[in-house]
């Protein structure tokens, strides 16, 4: 890269006297001789070609080449191509720019051959304190413009990224664009340089990067570097350029070289394509064991059980969402009726998974993609925690651990914890008397009984508790008189209310199935 | 840096099954184990828990850290501090942050120990086909803002960089900050991330960048490394974040460390600060010969003729500006007039140098920092190159020679050519006449006549000329009936008009002094 570099005003060629100075600044530090890259700006020109005559004057060996690379209009005007983001790439690889003739009647713009650099920008910009360049409507783009607000060669309406940057493209290789334009055959190898004019966003300027990569291999281009980021730009002006140069396997070589400087980017040295190279991911991880048979007596309480669960959310809905309007966005009843209509499909469609474990998996998997909402991926963690004791063994001590592994997930990832007035004071509540299942010969009936009656206590309970977490937290607890309608969600799920017999609940391994 | 990364839709968590095929083709792939590094958001926690729970089912090694970041806020609120850019200097040097405890009851928000980040803005963002987050008036701007447009925790008038960026660091390094400040000692080292939120120009971020660390230097803080660009955007924010950790040898051999992540800078190795090394550039180069004498016949006459040039301009200020209406922005009289004023005033306050070749470079120098415009440099490089032949040796076929290669110059680096209605025109003219002072025995005063003559006739003929070159190109050759100003400028020096003979002409070496 560059040896010195020196700054001018804003927009503004830099003095002679400044550029004089580093020309000696780099003679003095012991450079053989000194090569001036200077983009074609009639003030640079003039400033940096003075700067030389008085260095060669000095004695100091001062070569300079212009660099144009504009790639916008057809007809070559007297002043030539303006300099733009391709000198960049002459910054990294002068090499296929000739000098020139020592002393030329005319110094003439150069350009990497089969070069060329196309911007095209929604908004204007402005220098600081002064208004902006030029006006653009909501709905326009210019095409073609320069990097200090030039003009462009034609205006037009805002178009999507991969039809703005195809209009572009085709510009740039339309043959009748005279010596402007940069003809590739397919098959050829370039190096892509998708430049931020200076006010696009990261995302867009990516949008622009993907179709360029995209749109140039549908020619047949093969894109062996592609630099994309801020490397020549205009201010705060929206707009983008790019540009391209031919490559062989030297200059790429050349353009990989490692080098100091800071503005260079950590560039990938692998072409860039749009084709995705697919990792194959299995669905499942090693451990699952195969489903078990999905029929028999277990299968048919499994069934029951979600019927009633559904059932009973179905019915709460329009009370959960009045719970709901006090305290949220009023649609906790209705993200639990397509938690539980997805259930109900789910559950005719293809008898569920006896299996305790299983179970849960599947339903974690189902309410993920079903319920949306936190309130879907909290009871996707609860579940997927929850299965995993059940793996191997599903005796009644192992239900309650399933039930606190549940609850520690959520209270770990959700942040919330019991007293915060959320669904985790229901399930806490029945989790302790779960802990019951634990005593050997525990009774499992009256131990269930209990924590639904624990459950329906607690969610009552939050009607006098300040929200900690949720959306609910941002209300003041004086505005908070109902219960929260996560908390008597999850209450009701074991409710007996409705007439649901214990014989619901799934008590493997009990010893005899009961029917409902 | 990271060996895989999971994208959500905009400011949107990715999803549960994206992640968990991450994590399963990274295990795949031969890991040992996998760290999830994921930002403090509810969202994010929630998803990535999940997938955790469920890869680590499925027998994978997973841990997951949780990062916070965000000095914003005085008080700890439950959420715990956001995850803002400080953490991809996590994602490149994980290793100050501890693991937590395999399964935590809460899995609380970490972060490297005295690290922080501060944002500010000027401006909102709009998520793609939304309105913008918040409103911030046009003189105002907000403190401590989120990512994805969260509230600040301070809006304020807008300030200049250095005192906006003195607030910050005031504000992140405040003891009353509780456990959200980050206190540095005098002789601390930390590494500086000046994140651009998105739509900040380069200018901005650089001077926000400088202030940055001239206000860390003057609280006695080392800068080992600075990482200035876009790292963590919030789309299309004009705003900016300061990230500092703090650091020892061990953690900048860690930042510095190799990676192909092509987003990390291509960072120096060396601390950034505000002193700059000043390289001495010599005044002026070796081949320079002492000045000559300046006193004597030679001087006198070199200020006569200074002196004729200085008033001929002067009484031209109001044609020239006059023609200079028609074709550009009328000030062609002025400009002359202030290059006449700073002429005569230089020769008052200091005998100008006798030798022909330090007169013209004196007179180069002079313009280029007096007569301002393009015209300055036009005849600062023409005087320059001129004074080349002329420094060896000073005969009459010299000052022919001499003239040529100023004429050289300006059309080398002006680009414009004789024909294309400029003072070229003029200048060519009379240099034609003068080839005459190579032949043996010249005789000069005719030789200057006819020179003189032949400017003017050429001045006048650029009437009928269509611009080729300069500000009147733009302007159809229909409208310019006048000639060229800068033509007639030129023409105008050698004028006899007013009575001056030749004798104002340096005929060095001349045989006898004539004085006017």
């Amino acid at each position: 890269m560059l040896t010195g570099v020196v700054a001018g005003a804003v927009f503004t060629s830099p003095a002679v006297g400044s550029i004089l100075a580093a020309i000696r600044a780099v003679t003095q530090a012991g450079a053989a001789g000194t090569l001036l890259i200077v983009k074609n700006y009639t003030g640079d020109r003039l400033n940096f070609g003075l700067a030389l005559e008085r260095a060669r004057a000095e004695g100091a060996d001062v070569q300079m080449v212009v660099v144009g690379d504009d790639s916008a209009f057809a007809t070559l005007k007297k002043a030539g191509r303006r300099g733009l983001c391709g000198t960049v790439l002459v910054h990294k690889v002068p090499s296929p720019c000739p000098l020139p003739a020592p002393n030329p009647p005319r110094l003439n713009p150069i350009c990497p051959p089969h070069a060329g650099t196309l911007g095209l920008s929604l908004s204007p910009c402005s220098v600081p304190g002064s208004k902006p360049t030029f006006r653009l409507a909501d709905d326009e783009m210019e095409l073609g413009l320069g990097i200090h607000g030039e003009a462009g060669v034609r205006r037009m309406k805002v178009l999507p990224a991969d039809e703005a940057v195809e209009t572009m493209l085709a510009h740039m290789t339309d043959p009748s664009n005279g010596s402007h334009s940069v003809p590739y055959p397919a098959g050829a190898s370039v190096v892509l340089v998708v430049n931020n004019l200076g006010g696009l966003s990261c995302l867009e300027l990516s949008i622009v990067a993907g179709a360029a990569v995209r749109c140039l291999e549908s020619r047949g281009i093969h894109i062996a570097r592609a630099l994309v980021g801020s490397f020549m730009t205009a201010l705060e002006m929206a707009g983008v350029s790019l540009t391209l140069m031919l490559v062989d396997e030297e200059l790429v070589g050349l353009i990989d070289a490692d080098t100091t400087a800071m503005a260079w980017p950590n560039l990938a040295t692998a072409p860039a394509t749009s084709q995705r190279q697919a990792v194959p991911a299995p669905k499942e991880g090693p451990v699952i064991a195969q489903l078990e048979t999905s029929t028999g007596p277990g299968a048919a309480r499994v069934q029951l059980v979600l019927e009633r669960v559904c059932s009973t959310l179905l019915d709460m809905q329009d009370k959960l969402n009045e719970l709901d309007r006090e305290a949220g966005d009023g649609d906790c009843g209705h993200t639990h009726a397509r938690a539980a209509q997805a259930i109900r499909e789910w559950v005719h469609a293809w008898p569920p998974p006896a299996a305790p474990a299983q179970l849960l998996s599947a339903l974690a998997d189902l309410l993920l993609e079903k319920m949306g909402g936190s309130s879907g991926v909290l009871y996707g963690l609860f579940l997927t925690a929850a299965a995993r004791p059940l793996l191997n063994r599903s005796d009644l001590p192992t239900w309650a651990d399933a039930m606190d592994a549940g609850i520690e997930a959520m209270q770990r990832y959700g942040g919330a914890a019991p007293g915060d007035r959320t669904m985790l004071d229901s399930l806490c509540a029945a989790a302790q008397a779960l802990h019951a299942l634990r005593s050997p010969g525990a009774d499992l009936l009256p131990v269930l009984t209990a924590a639904v009656e624990s459950a329906e206590a607690a969610a009552e309970a939050t009607r006098h508790m300040e929200a900690g977490a949720g959306r609910a937290s941002y209300i003041s607890s004086a505005q908070l008189l109902q219960p929260d309608p996560g908390a008597v969600a999850v209450a009701s799920l074991g409710s007996q209310r409705q007439g649901a017999s214990s014989s619901a609940w799934p008590r493997h391994p009990a010893p005899a199935p009961q029917r409902g």
